[in-house]
């Protein structure tokens, strides 16, 4: 990782630590905090308490929001993990900066179960609370993708910190392809001010198209043998 | 991990990154994920509220089925992730759709936790709310139980992400093995229907069987010398 | 780690894959769960509501107990770390039942919020219920010491899982300090039943005493140059 | 890492296993707790139940205190964590009493999510108990910033943790630079006895400030080439 620095010259050399340490560490702070993100959503839906004869399967029936919340978050958090994962796969170096925008791009994240109960609790709301809902829950995931996107073009603009083999042309398809997703989630919650069930089955689309191999440009590396 | 290719000839080879990804970071994000929904299962143990003067030991005595489903679930999952332990020490590679289908598999895991509370609260309900909550119960365990088969014939299969030196018969013998898992599982669940008791001391058995070193056959290694 | 096994012969060979597992997982896994558990100790302090015009100094005050109880906990829980810690420097090798019972010894740590939670709500209360809840906190630490036992006692035993250069000697002297956590926690728990408030203030005190870097003998390992 | 040992002399040498030990368990503990702390941030955030009829979008504005809770303690224990990080970069080993003095680090960390709800629910309370409120959350965060001095200073002083290559010249900077904050969080805390909205517009900027990469000087390491 550092041998490119020994070919440099002779004699005593005073280098920046940070700037030479590499992503591991970042990689398992995000996981972790991905993973304890989608795993308290569960934490978002009741144990409906019903009156003694009153029928549970009932009751667990009417908190259908919560399970498509549960749902549709989850799945969503999932792909937003896998390509993250594949971000990182190309990464392999970070610095001061890039930690404090992945710190910023997980608060977006650890943000989700809030909305998605907010969601679940007034989806069937008639009115205007129901909107409102719905545009908080689609303001977060537009700032998720937002966060995704500042994160990668960080990585991978001038002072970048790719690995040395990727391949530049797949590099720039991919950026373009990510700047889709914040266009699509922005545009999707938006659409609530006019009809809010048109926006959540955008949301529940979009977290299922993501999980389709052929949902965007990969990038390649540039093995040279 | 990669030293079969570099037999594969000479130039320049474009390459897709995540296809020739490591297991790690998803054996570390699944780790965290399981991790987090067995700690959960203690906050969903209540801190009984009784009146000064009434008696506390009572309270935690009527607590009993949290008790038995903390106890049940915890070693539910720890065996899942046992098995899925077993399971990573023979995967060495990993695709877009297997890092989608774990997610899905850590979805069912991760909700286990709210059948849990759910089971505890009406178990004592006489009539068919104590079968609802039973089915809920048992169908995530089974749920989890086809998850887990789905994870393990993705990568045992045809695009096999297996390491190169399984022995491929026990492969198979364990293949067929898992195939009990949603078997059984669904049948203690359906059983509910009948007796809901008999479901849930089917559910704590297999938590014990599964602990058994004898519980099923293992992978073998082939290693040639 | 596996070179002793090339010595062993020639040609094909078939072994099982979870003896020759090493122990990175488990202790990722282990790690996290007890992560997880310290860390929601600070879910069971309440924010207290007053009404407007009283005092939060004064019901802060009040809520002294939740304090110790996650002062005490959290420093108990760390240093189970510690000592969880220094014993898989020592262990390189897993079987399934070690896994097993390093998941029944996880299930101990895990439930520590709850008795904490348990005893801030009635360490006040007169009477008997104090004792219960003293009896509940001290029989869950009971129980973790006592795994830790179990665990210890497998991977040092005849089916020994420790790394072949650790000093015996020093292995059976730790092997007996260890037993002390037991018998110290069982006999304060015990002491509840005559006044409850010298089993806490013993509690506290363990906590601080596993802290001191003397609080036992060490395994030590063999070097030979 | 323990060639300096091998110079030392022939034969039968017993040394202390947790000693030799390197840092990467204790990361990974550390890395855990912190980013579990900081995802239950968002459990603190309610749901708001607002009766049919009445404006959802006026009840999550009034929550307003919660969401710059939720932004200044996920971006303090962020920048925190990049510390952390940065400093283990130039921590190598690990004793006894450094695991037991960064649990009590992490002590104070896992703590942030309480302060951070007693802020949120008494800042628009007049009077004394905004001010109480005030000093709780100060002074957690004071005693965060004293406990990171003593993880430093403990590892940097004369039974140094540190890698043989660092610039010691940059050490003693960092650690006369690391003062400043439990003077700063300690001085911010006070001010609430006059004016707590002081308070939280400093810790607000001092969030900020550290997000900055020129927020201090860095330790160098010498590279003799």
């Amino acid at each position: 990782m550092s041998d490119s620095r020994d070919t440099a010259g002779q004699g005593r050399d005073l280098i920046d630590a940070p700037n030479a340490s590499d992503t591991s560490r970042l990689e398992t702070f995000a996981d972790a905090v991905i993973a304890i993100a989608i795993t308290l959503l569960i934490l978002e839906i009741d144990v409906p308490h019903v009156e003694p004869g009153a029928s549970l399967g009932r009751a667990l029936g009417e908190q259908w929001p919560s399970y498509a919340g549960y749902l549709v978050s989850f799945l969503t958090i999932g792909v937003i993990w896998v390509n993250h994962h594949h971000m990182f796969t190309l990464i392999e170096r970070s610095t001061h900066n890039f930690l404090v925008l992945n710190v910023v791009f997980l608060m977006t994240i650890a943000a989700i179960p809030w909305p998605t109960a907010l969601l679940a609790e007034y989806v069937r709301d008639e009115g205007w609370n129901r909107v409102v809902a719905t545009l908080v829950y689609g303001g977060t995931m537009t700032a998720v993708a937002i966060m995704f996107n500042v994160v990668w073009r960080y990585a991978a603009g001038k002072r970048h910190l790719l690995r040395d083999d990727v391949d530049m042309v797949s590099v720039e398809r991919v950026t373009r392809s990510y700047v889709l997703g914040p266009v699509v989630y922005g545009t999707a919650t938006l659409l609530a001010l006019w009809n809010p069930w048109v926006s959540l089955v955008i949301f529940a689309l979009l977290a299922l198209y993501y999980t389709l191999p052929s949902s965007g440009p990969r990038v390649r590396l540039v093995r040279s043998r």
